[in-house]
């Protein structure tokens, strides 16, 4: 807010509109370490917002060096400019530290990807095991999903970074001639873009910025859940890094806690609700709102808040993370060879149809579950099989290694290498 | 899903993976009227999903006519493959029809927002009177939050309208070497992008849809919040279309409900829940989820509805909008004066600081108030105020249309006129 | 609303404020297959809800027979009135079902505690074993949550199942003297408490019945996760029913995914967002808003369904679960004897102080970790140990059912057994 | 926590579980200021949880004062149980501070009613002018909801202010035989139930402590709602109390911004959110989970400080709420008789049939308010009308005192008053 006070003092000198001799003044006392902030707090609850007594404080400020100056503090401006264009600053900020850390992350996974393309691991669908994959491919839907949302919010920006400047009704009037101008040299100053009309009462560039990171928690959380999975005991395929004090618990010492999936899976479950908040708030009454404005002052800063901490405890769990290859491939033989019934069918149903193939495989898989044996060796005493194939290529349909399709090719394209 | 079984047995049979043949007797019974829609419904439930017995009528059908096209049927796609796909044109049908219904509202604002360009209205914050504006400028923030959704829904496309096509877990390893033949060739027919990568358990896209919607419905609602109260008795400064049976009371004859405005707010309050159900459901187990997939099915398409239904209500108001000039001058008199006090304190700034202009000007309004009379005759007896103004210049300050600031430069930027 | 219609008459009749003739064919006429459905959905897009459609079509179809007593349909009621009540009247009749469906649901799970009171299996905690529990216990924790949302959902009744009666403006004025007399027979006939006034424009029993049924959902969630979890291919401790039909993949044919806690899992994605809907929709404006009171006639209702069909997916798990006894003793044995880490540390504080104890039992886990032993042979190597246990005493302690703790007497206190 | 550790410590020691004089040093260390709360907070973010960082600080400061104290710090006991427990603790402080001010609330709002149980004003419906009600109709609507979400509070109570207590896995195993014993002891001493088993993965009760507030928040945000809605400029019946440095505007001076109103309107926005965050956290993993946990942390307190906040606010608007019955009554005449078109309605409908009522009214409805007339005029000039009505009756039929009826005995009702 302090910034847009202090550019908004230097355009409207620059244009005329206030003396040239009051800007340097007012722009002098615009620091956050001038103010006392305890008092600004507690007179914004009756003011009703921070604008209207750090205003009053500023102006104290320079009147005590400058009384002249004082007088063009805050000119022709609304509390919700100084408060909205504050927000677009900060969410500026913000959105580009997130995407130098996002920026870490897709190379993080990309190296990740690159580790592991050939790490066989198993694939699946509804919490069961369904077929093989590698490890670098599930990384490479990480990857395309992170560097998705990146792309997402560089794309919003445009929308986003504007300055808001209307005065108390979006007309500007008490700047007579000079409004236009004045927006102009305000806009460049804060490099932000000039709207083709002030926005106060149109909240949808708020709840755009928040709804970009709620999405972008939304995969972190995918990716937080997938690691947490692959952590559990019975699976251990995935290890967060260890530290010391990292994840222990104060009962159970061999424990090791997924404590970076925690907090990135916490951030998932409250940002839906800050989003729709968001959502919920935009149809603000008439030139500018009242409650449903005040409530995106708390609903974005945190999304913000929680898309910058779930970004970095992914970073941190990506770079650290520890793959077990070994568990990997046990868990790949856990079903005795029923993971890769897809692939006999497949091969059946080319020589007998697929719902024949079907049928057959499904019988097959029944029978090794039943007696607990390995669905190679019930294949092999099944007539309708071994008539069309061998006992060898009944083998090789049951490498994993064998039945891995795009892999290779889903990977280089999300790494875009030829 | 049946344009997906066909398009996928078009494009297995052009590249050879299926045989010629097949492909015409499966693309001609992909036609939903062939289908028994009851025992789909019915057999969904226990299947878990719509697509399972979908091919199995589906091959049933082919079945009849041509029993070896029936091997072929779904060819090496999983449930989701049709799901998602399907979900997509339907996506792609609606954004379309979307698209062209906000080009009708579009129109229709920028009529309204000409026509109204000089009306002089009161703007109002925190819904108390604030300062003139004309309701143009009010119609124009309109206009300019709606084109800015047309246009994120516009860029969103790219990303949202994507095949989805990778088998059971995501390798297409059904399809042995043929995989990505098939794939750009399905993609093609279908007219959707190929993804890098296959994406059924990362659904940042499906909800980046529902929040574009969630967005727009936003801006729809805040419209409607402000034709409502303007149509207040106590306001009556708009009125929704009348029509035979439209908004009336069963017990008040002479109401005339907003019932155009009720439908757009109630998709308002629905639509942000629907969007967290979206963002929640994003951290989806794996390579294929269970339970947040599924959520998917209502949210998503009761946004559809949603929005489709707001854009209709919106486009039916705007249209037919009675715009009462007459109690909009009459409500700029209701203060005395009072609305216009911000021009006499700029006025008086310029010669006596801002807050020596602030605090005269909130006294003479404390007193117009106390005494009820009209601001004007207390400032031509405020000593320090004749001092600085005469009464002509205090009158001028006092007539709306003398205090409308940028308007006129606002309403072009948002019209894009010169 | 067609009941609400049919007691209105009766009441106003019975006490003198319509003719006594005039309610017999009232009454008569309120049936749902008298109304032309088609054309009451079409009338209610305009008239902006459905009761004053649905007035006109019952006055008609009354004045068939008896204009004069058509004259007399809907006497001194509003609109919301009708719905609110019939809203009212349909909650109260699917509680009293759900209440049935959830007095079975809470046998079968005692009847599951019962059975599985003995049987170990590994308690987890962030998704990392823990520690021994039985299963029983498990079910038993499910089914004390049952029983809080059944009593829950008893207690609210008395706030829920209230008369909605108020005429246009909620003050009745429209029956004259004779309002209060109508409302304590309308009250009596519905067999619904008379509130102390209207509450056309207080929302919070809507809201109330909403949260009450989403905290259902969210346990028939928690137990849904719990049962998929278990359901992992690499646990293997819990199985849904199986059935003709049932959770097959189109792809693999060996799948059995779990299809009614998918169910359940996307009414606890969904419910949350519903019940947000109604929260946020309570501050209606005024006497009767407008808008949110809308939005209530979707999201209250959607709840009702997916809190029914929830609990009838749980019963059916419940009834037809398959508990792998085998798969739990094994999975007790997975880590080398590390889940009963906390038994020998518990023994060794209160030899050796807490802390020691715990730093010296971390150091064993690692040990057996790294060097990957059982715990036991290296707990027989550290001279701390062996310094205050004996091999035997070891041997005890690894044993999980010696460490179950209060287990028996918890499942005695949620069975409410002696 | 610390509550909780103390607790914990004497009733281990009374029960003989540890030494008794054990209990002494730990209970007198556990004081909040003893503690490093800077150092608590970063180590909390590797742990994953405050519990374990405080008992090993806790555990340093028995330690300098009985080694052997220190060793039975926390004993037996999980980090979930110290963070629930003292949430639980802190729950029932707020809860017994917010009755306090409930009561106070509910005081001030009996006094409104009943200073305003004559004071005549317009009834809104759907932002539309309806009927005549009395001020003290509106108040004690006010009041009854109130008093329901305060019996509602009341009666959650019991099933919220729960001991956690079941260490690791909700066994208490690491207590052997003591655990029941201590666990009563430790209820007593905190004066909360002892639940049937421990509830570390069940979370209803945390969940239906938010929607228990976020049902009281929406209320108040209701009354908000009215409050802001009747100090529109245009409106003016109501006024928020006015103060030093409260709502001015720092553009226009003339505005007494809702501030009140506006605070508790931004809580009533974001409740929903926080209490659909709760409710998408209910689902957790086994027997205590990963992420959804955590998200409660933040979700309840909110809900607290917002619910503490709006109730507040609201004490400080109804007690010095500026009443305008000046205004009020001027309203009332605003649509020239059309108010009370009803009553007209009502009259003839006796005579004529409710449908023949209803249509003449509306025709002279459309002809007062095209030709800009009073109703009564118009009135008096239809044949059909002064058949059955003389012109004394018509204006009889138009004073809204004449028109209110149960308004009274509805007070009463909610008062209690006979």
């Amino acid at each position: 807010m302090l910034d847009f006070e202090a550019a908004l003092a230097q355009a409207e000198a620059e244009t005329g509109l206030i003396p040239k001799a009051a800007a340097g003044p007012i722009a002098a006392c615009c620091r956050a370490d001038f103010l006392d902030l305890a008092a600004l707090a507690e007179s914004a609850v009756k003011a009703g917002n921070l604008a209207i007594p750090m205003v009053k404080q500023l102006t104290a400020l320079v009147a005590k060096g400058d009384a002249d100056a004082a007088r063009f503090v805050h000119w022709g401006a609304t509390s919700q400019d100084a408060i909205d264009t504050g927000m677009v600053l900060q969410l500026r900020a913000f959105l580009h530290a997130l995407d130098t850390d996002l920026g870490a992350l897709c190379a993080a996974l990309a190296a990740l990807v690159e580790a592991h393309r050939h790490t066989p691991m198993v694939g699946r669908t509804w919490l069961q095991q369904a077929l093989p994959i590698t490890f670098g491919l599930k990384a490479a839907g990480w990857l395309d999903a992170v560097e998705r949302n990146r792309e997402r919010l560089r794309a919003a920006r445009p929308r986003l970074l504007t300055l808001q400047f209307g005065g108390a009704a979006g007309t500007l009037a008490a700047l007579g001639d000079g409004g236009m101008a004045v927006s102009l040299a305000l806009a460049a100053r804060l490099d932000l873009a000039l709207p083709a009309i002030p926005w106060h009462g149109h909240r949808d560039r708020i709840a755009e910025a928040g709804a970009a990171l709620g999405l972008l928690i939304g995969t972190l959380g995918k990716i937080a859940s997938d690691v947490a999975l692959c952590m559990q005991t019975e699976v251990g395929e995935l290890m967060e890094p260890a530290g010391e004090g990292r994840g222990g618990s104060s009962t159970m010492p061999h424990k090791r806690n997924p404590v970076a999936s925690a907090a990135v899976l916490a951030a998932a479950a409250r940002a839906p609700g800050l989003v729709a908040t968001l959502l919920s708030a935009m149809p603000q009454q008439h030139e500018r709102g009242l409650g449903n404005w005040h409530a995106e002052w708390i609903a974005l800063p945190e999304l913000c808040r929680l898309a910058g901490g779930a970004v970095h405890w992914t970073v941190d769990t990506v770079k650290g993370l520890e793959v077990h290859g070994d568990r990997m491939a046990r868990n790949l033989e856990a079903t005795g060879g029923l993971i890769l019934a897809e692939a006999v069918q497949m091969a059946l149903a080319g020589k007998l149809g697929r719902l024949a193939a079907h049928d057959l495989v499904e019988a097959a898989c029944r029978r090794a579950t039943a007696e607990n044996r390995h669905l190679r060796d019930v294949l092999r005493e099944a007539a309708e099989v071994t008539a069309v194939l061998t006992a060898a290529e009944i083998d090789c349909l049951l490498d994993p290694r064998g039945y891995l399709g795009l892999t290779q090719d889903f990977i280089d394209r999300v790494l875009r290498t030829p």
